[in-house]
């Protein structure tokens, strides 16, 4: 058989390593895309001259957008078959990707637990991305609950691993260089609030709403080679749960966080991503907004220029977020779409 | 309060300075899409071979991308709570701009006029694009409709500027390097018609039509970094008094421009703009005409390379422009929705 | 008249050289944009540095995104008044194209065959895409059915050409560079299958299906500077047979080609088409599949690096193609759209 039918639970071996196909040299063709998919306005991504003024050699790419390329090429071979993907934890950033680097990723199996209904089971991997040079530029860790294939299969190995409730600061000082003392433009940034002036606790409703269509997700998706058949093809999936495509759930990650532009202006690089979750599935036609809690905040060690804010942001579907709709009960307000925990850095 | 509720009528200060946040780099990426979104078919923004033989260092930007990129920043400041884009005067390109410049846009407030209903007033600006020299690329005035937050606030000062009908041509000439003689293909550029042929008075009927679809606009919208809610939030404009999404005019400018290409081929250049008004909304669905009519000529001093074309441009929704639909009594064919003025560059 | 009306049948002379406008510089935006449109997986084209390792200087563009700038520029003066694109063949890619280069098109008339009913006629032409130094690219004939503006009018030279029904290999190996020798990772490729793997006759289900929007092939048709009319204009399209835009028949090919991926992954670049076929037109909102049969495979004199195999990709509309649907009877079964014959590369 030459096409590949993607792997079953029972496929799956307890620390093997899996090389993705299809590395990928991001462009700035891909940076104007993303920016015309999803609207950031961050300067420093935005503006090579920003972007110089303060230390970095141009602009680096989006954090997402090398999020989005990393995890595409492990769809063929982790998430085909998958029904859900479950979470995320321990995502680092360990250093800014520019234009015209080739990234390409390989996942390590690092948990396998089958379901009680023996239908299917949990495969826990780390993926890292590499640049063209082996180097490290994005490890993450992430959960798929997958078929099996035959349900009757033995299953021998299992294993649940641990993970970093928080990624420690301490980890993640080298995705940013040291900014240059006093350079950095607050109005073209686009806002006047820097590190000290978000506090644990706070929340601030990011107000604008983004209605996503059917053609921008699938050019999102195919964008980053991301594969999975659930977010393209319509005559397939009306037979489905749901009876239509399914949007990327990185998709809502991405229009998030341009959303958090506003009352986030300069939270301009993701550091870490400690925890996240598709609470809901999101078709066309729905609106995307998005709101964020401060949950921590943390000096880096040894640097002055920035500090990092653990932020929460939570996007929900329909439904402005004035009123921060969040957790509830056992679970959320029906208008969740996602909660995602990370860090980010901001000037001081 | 860290979000931006953006500014009501009695925030502007008559004489105040903006800077808009978001310096904006442009790249060949910006360059794809545009072409992608908008179909300009003008041989020196397509080829670099084609630039270089008549005196380019290498395709410009097509103007309005310049133009959008510029108009874009102002948004967050000038026209977040804006109920109507009135009209545009003394636009005027410096200089062509090319991939890899950094694009940023001030604004001086150059007039406030409160409605007599005293519930808004008129805000008039002038916004100037420099690069990241701070060197001016585009300068033009835009006057919108802006809400006052509380109908009580006394406005002191009130002034309404003049403006030139018509830019004058000696202030152009910038705008375009001096053609070298004889370079230029007629044959690739795809009309043999030149400035000689174009006589006062003339209709052009550009024939095609463009259905224009909602992820067209919102990723066009997006890419100038605009972020005015009503193009982008189907779930709150449904409680509007259209009901529906607003497509961003600079939008019909840019498909009104890349239609008038058949007929105006060798048109490839904007000088400045005259006069501009958004007669009425498009929405996604509406297929987009446009006519020209020949509204002036006038040579350049000291240049026998090129003359100029004082072109009036207007655009209509699902109504074909065989019959130049146009003014009608006190308003206009209800089929038109913008009637732009400006001047654009022709070989002689 | 200032706009082009397009050709009529009787406008066409044998023999008869056109140039075509507007010139293309083809850069990392159009690869971005290619990549988002259809989803294209090939490790050459997607990464320097995979394409470095096997001898290239740096990733090519897709052979189709070639094709398509190539074919865009012949538009308005061989099919702005085509009724349909009747067919293909002899098409060559002499050798591979970079971003940065700028592609012009000039087509030769070289068959013209009235029809019965002397309403309309077939032209035959020759299109040849060229670089900036005026060095072929690419060559390829196609047959379109073109109307008469007036079907009195006398028809005097006739002329219906002979094509090869297959391209000879040996024409066709200048296209690629040769490989260096055991450098080619399959791993990263996506497939372990190599030339020896494929035996003629054997049938390749492609598996995924691909849902259009009209946003998407709008995007795409204007990225390649095609301007036939039906593909854009809603209004005037719905009182034509259809009732509806039509799709370019090159997206189908493309789509059909991105999908072939899985299959066919190690199938990275196309060397030849022999015929192709758009049997049935396509809708936004229908879901494109493929299946590929190897109808010939061939060793290229002289090199050990790399062999042809001749495919035909078959694709569909709304039916998976775990059948191959195929011919039938006189005709097709009714979900084919598309027959395309073609040699392509395989590392051996």
């Amino acid at each position: 058989m030459k096409t590949n039918p993607g792997r079953f639970f029972e496929d799956y071996r307890l620390g093997e390593t899996i090389r993705h196909a299809t590395p990928r040299t991001v462009t700035t063709g891909d940076v104007a895309l993303y920016t015309a998919l999803y609207g950031p306005r961050f300067a420093v991504q935005s503006s090579d001259a920003f972007a110089k003024s303060i230390g970095y050699p141009q602009s680096p790419l989006d954090d997402l957008l090398t999020f989005h390329v990393v995890f595409g090429k492990t769809v063929p071979d982790i998430s085909l078959n998958a029904l859900a993907n479950l979470g995320y934890a321990e995502g680092g950033f360990r250093r800014p990707v520019y234009p015209g680097e080739t990234l390409s990723t390989v996942s390590e199996v690092i948990g396998l637990k089958e379901s009680s209904n023996r239908q299917t089971g949990v495969v826990y991997v780390r993926s890292t991305g590499s640049d063209a040079n082996g180097e490290t530029v994005l490890s993450y860790c992430r959960w798929v609950l997958v078929k099996k294939r035959d349900p009757e299969a033995k299953i021998t190995q299992e294993h649940v691993p641990t993970f970093a409730k928080v990624v420690s600061p301490a980890d993640l000082a080298t995705a940013l260089p040291t900014l240059a003392t006093g350079s950095y433009d607050f109005d073209l940034a686009g806002s006047p609030h820097r590190f000290a002036d978000y506090v644990v606790g706070e929340k601030i409703d990011h107000v604008d709403g983004m209605t996503v269509e059917e053609a921008e997700h699938q050019i999102a998706t195919r964008l980053f080679q991301n594969t999975a058949k659930v977010h393209f093809d319509a005559f397939a999936t009306k037979d489905t749960r749901f009876g239509r495509r399914l949007i990327y759930g990185g998709h809502v990650i991405s229009l998030a966080r341009a959303l958090s532009f506003n009352g986030l202006a300069n939270a301009f690089a993701i550091a870490g991503i400690n925890a996240g979750r598709h609470v809901a599935p999101l078709f066309a036609g729905d609106t995307v907004y998005a709101w964020s809690e401060v949950l921590e905040t943390a000096e880096l060690p040894g640097r002055s220029d920035v500090g990092l804010l653990r932020l929460r942001t939570v996007a929900t579907k329909n439904q402005p977020c004035g009123a921060h709709p969040d957790k509830q009960g056992d679970g959320y307000d029906p208008s969740v779409i996602l909660d995602l925990d990370y860090w980010a850095f901001m000037p001081r």
